[in-house]
């Protein structure tokens, strides 16, 4: 299996932390001494023959500095053109340097704490995905939560360790959650596809084949002389889509899409409150304020406001709570004019 | 008439603004370019003869920095006795130099608006301090405020322009403060008193015989060569006592306090809450955070707390609400062991 490990998200909810020229995926938010796209790419180097990461021209440079030691390679996007076309790229990239080969897409920022379930998940995921389905990984519901999309899975597939994908559902109010959480048949879409190259430029001949053909002709090219006329040719060509839409749907109401559970400590760090969940972080006082997570560089008192969240950078302070972690991304909409270097 | 103005207290609740080092009475909390210490002086001046400021050795040297330009005069006290001892060693100097004067206390930290209405209060409480009367400026409530103790007005005084003090109270739960409020009879203290210095004295010869003993000594030696080796033997021995309780009470018993009341925008800024109340000072970004209150150096973005209240200072960051203001001083009664120099 060769990763594809789409590098692209702000993490604007993570302001001010994450930054224009400080994405996510450049943080050591796991506060192990790793950004998150150099921890994904450790991550999967036990089950994986290679990794290309897809980033923006932007930060290219900086993320090959966090790749330094490994076998991965960064693939420059010149424009964003969203989760299909970085995807698609790699893997008609991929098809052309090693024919069909399964591949498996990855996000660059999340976390997950439990490395043997995410292997095991993995191995599962290339087994059923040699066999042909476009391949996710669902995450085990811990809550109801409302900030994911979910996978209804069924039956389970004949001699193959996986189930097949009923549908995809958008991400639900929360007492929708919480019917799916009882159900105890939907999982969470962590956006890891694993999938054959063919099964993938197949599905894109289909169904979007101008997408397709560009894709093709860029990959064509990449390792040679050209590569870099047909990109800019190409790629501001290309349909903006998401890998979800464009083929996975499409392919689960036809059977062609299945699933493997896991349950592996996986977060996507989504907002401060996911932060808070992977380690406390209390302030130096507290008064009345149980759950206050602070992130700063001199001694915070909280006094009256439970599950605070406290957030210091050289130019800006944060203050909200994890209960409108989600909210923090109107700040980010709010910084124009005089206060865009804070963006 | 004479301005006493005792300037002792650290201001605890406004932690971290206030400190040790720098307590209330030195900052410019009203925003105006001046300490408290001064523009009390300053408001002072236009009804008085000349001020003496009492305050502890540690600050000393910086109160009068605060006084220069103004006939106001500094008065050390080698340790604090509290503010009977404070007011009385002040009271027995002006007596010393000038017979018996009519004397006023006012304390060093806290905001009067409405000038106007100040030197009218002051003028009337003379008037009847002139007539042998402790006489207490009591403000007009304008909420049915805990933080105070209130003063109980009886019947207007024969030819003077107060009225008689029927009883001090102490700060009272709310409900009974809401019956002060709604009775039009009651009145906040201010701890504002004017008496003459023969009633002030006589009070202390016959209440505590002891203080006004020691209190007359030190007065003689004052303004003479013998005023450090008496006030280093005295001062340490006098009894600790507030004015309150001390004289206002008991003279009130018999009839010998009265009151002027004064609607005057008057405020002990005793709390991040009565600051906030000074004026609007919102943060950078708000969501869902209507009437929060900053005080920084940088840009903050509250999210999803109406009435945060965030303020922060070189060496610490306070985050709380103006309904838990007045918990700020549980902070400081926390800062020990390693973190004693945010004292």
């Amino acid at each position: 299996m060769y990763a594809i490990i789409p590098a692209g998200g702000a993490g604007s909810r993570l302001w001010p932390l994450s930054r224009r020229d400080a994405p996510k995926f450049l943080l050591d938010l796991a506060g192990d001494g790793r950004s998150m796209v150099r921890a994904t790419v450790d991550r999967l180097a036990p089950v994986s023959d290679g990794a290309l990461v897809v980033t923006g021209e932007r930060h290219a440079r900086r993320v090959a500095d966090q790749l330094a030691g490994t076998s991965a390679e960064v693939v420059a996007e010149p424009s964003p053109r969203d989760s299909m076309a970085a995807i698609g790229l790699a893997a008609a990239i991929l098809d052309q340097r090693h024919g069909d080969v399964v591949v498996g897409s990855f996000a660059a920022d999340h976390v997950v704490r439990d490395d043997v379930a995410f292997h095991a998940a993995v191995r599962a995921a290339v087994e059923v995905a040699a066999a042909g389905y476009i391949t996710t990984i669902g995450i085990t519901p811990t809550e109801p939560s409302s900030a994911f999309g979910y996978i209804e899975q069924g039956a389970p597939l004949a001699d193959l360790p996986g189930r097949a994908v009923v549908r995809f559902e958008e991400k639900p109010a929360t007492a929708r959650a919480e019917e799916y959480l009882a159900s105890g048949r939907h999982l969470w879409n962590a956006g890891m596809f694993v999938m054959r190259t063919s099964v993938l430029l197949g599905a894109l001949d289909e169904l979007h084949p101008g997408l397709a053909t560009g894709l093709r002709r860029i990959a064509a090219a990449w390792d040679g002389p050209t590569r870099e006329t047909v990109l800019a040719e190409l790629w501001p060509t290309l349909d903006r889509l998401v890998i979800d839409r464009a083929i996975a749907e499409p392919l689960a109401e036809r059977g062609g899409v299945a699933v493997v559970p896991a349950d592996m400590g996986w977060s996507d760090i989504g907002d401060f409150a996911a932060l808070a969940e992977l380690g406390e972080r209390p302030p130096a006082f507290a008064v009345d304020a149980d759950g206050a997570w602070v992130h700063a560089g001199r001694p915070v008192a909280v006094v009256g406001i439970p599950g605070a969240v406290v957030v210091e950078t050289p130019d800006a302070i944060l203050v909200t709570t994890r209960e409108h972690a989600q909210a923090v991304k109107a700040v980010v909409d709010q910084l124009d004019g005089p206060l865009d270097h804070l963006r």
